[in-house]
């Protein structure tokens, strides 16, 4: 796992944190298997260098078979390797595939509670500065767009069109409810940033207007 | 200066904010030479590029030189090259060089403008991420750091070191006023982000006391 993280939003940190998660929220779930819950939340993100390196590569679909493929190697059972593969296949947000069992459902919690609040920002930001893409755009005019239907990759478009609308989307109650205690943090932040923008835009955008 | 600029923290529209924020603070000074200021904003940060490749080398230093080569080459005084020279080389936070004229007094202060508030978070996560750096460390019994007094390189060590004690350190009222608006943006999100982050780790340090 250690090899296989390699840009500061998704470093070991961020693993440990969705195993901490996940560990939180199976207390409050009845019949959730830890250890194949641990053994998914550690493996989660080894597909993610190949994605990095070709982002048409689903790092969840190639994470599933890289996990199957070295837990059997390492004396697993196939009966667990596959668990273990399908809730790595359907921990993507963007994925078509919704997860299916209890624990599928727990890392699929855990891992979209690392993108709520402060640490969903903090972590949008870090990804956006490797990828070496902007805060926000501009409209002709001069003045900042908030990221809603923008065209272009920035933090303003992330956040509009991922974090803002997270809060409403977990499978477990102890998630939403770890997820809306961080809810206003996100927004605070977003609405003080754009807000702190205009402002400073404002400077010369009234000048011309003028 | 558009070539030179090459990270999301220090982009173009890094440029373009010191920019409007000068001409705001300038409003406010009576005698500052508008021309020298434009100038010396938008030529600030062009020896960024040498710095990013060698660490060692001060961008300040090394962007006066190029800022005046270049404005000699293209047909402006050795006079007014040489007050450019002398903004751009005593612009940096951690310099031993504080500003010396009324409009190196006004770029320190607006550059030091965009470090403050919530803008002046973004741009420190853009930077660690680029730099792979974490956003902070664990003690040896597993809990979270605030940053105070870290040996090494995080989000939460450049906030206590940098971020947070910046607020009392500008030259004008103006540039005073615009960053007390704005202190208690990187206030909230510090905090936040430290709450967020103690909370996930109590998980396993509880259970490893207990």
């Amino acid at each position: 796992m250690r090899s296989c993280m390699n840009d500061s939003a998704h470093d070991t940190e961020h693993v440990y944190r969705v195993l901490n998660y996940a560990l939180d929220i199976a207390k409050h779930e009845s019949g959730a298997n830890a250890e194949l819950l641990a053994a998914a939340c550690l493996l989660h993100d080894i597909g993610r260098k190949e994605q990095f390196a070709d982002p048409n590569v689903d790092h969840a679909a190639c994470g599933a078979e890289k996990a199957r493929g070295w837990l059997i190697k390492n004396g697993y059972s196939d009966e667990f390797a596959d668990a273990v593969k399908g809730c790595i296949r359907t921990h993507r947000f963007r994925s078509k595939n919704p997860p299916q069992s209890l624990e599928a459902k727990i890392l699929f919690d855990a891992d979209k509670l690392d993108v709520c609040g402060a640490i969903g920002i903090a972590r949008t930001l870090l990804y956006k500065g490797r990828a070496s893409e902007p805060l926000y755009s501009l409209t002709e005019s001069g003045e900042v767009r908030d990221g809603a239907n923008d065209m272009e990759q920035s933090f303003f478009g992330e956040y509009k069109f991922k974090l803002e609308g997270l809060y409403g989307k977990f499978y477990t109650k102890r998630a939403s409810e770890l997820a809306a205690k961080r809810q206003a943090a996100a927004k605070n932040f977003y609405d003080s940033l754009l807000a702190e923008m205009r402002e400073c835009y404002s400077v010369t955008t009234k000048e011309n207007a003028s």
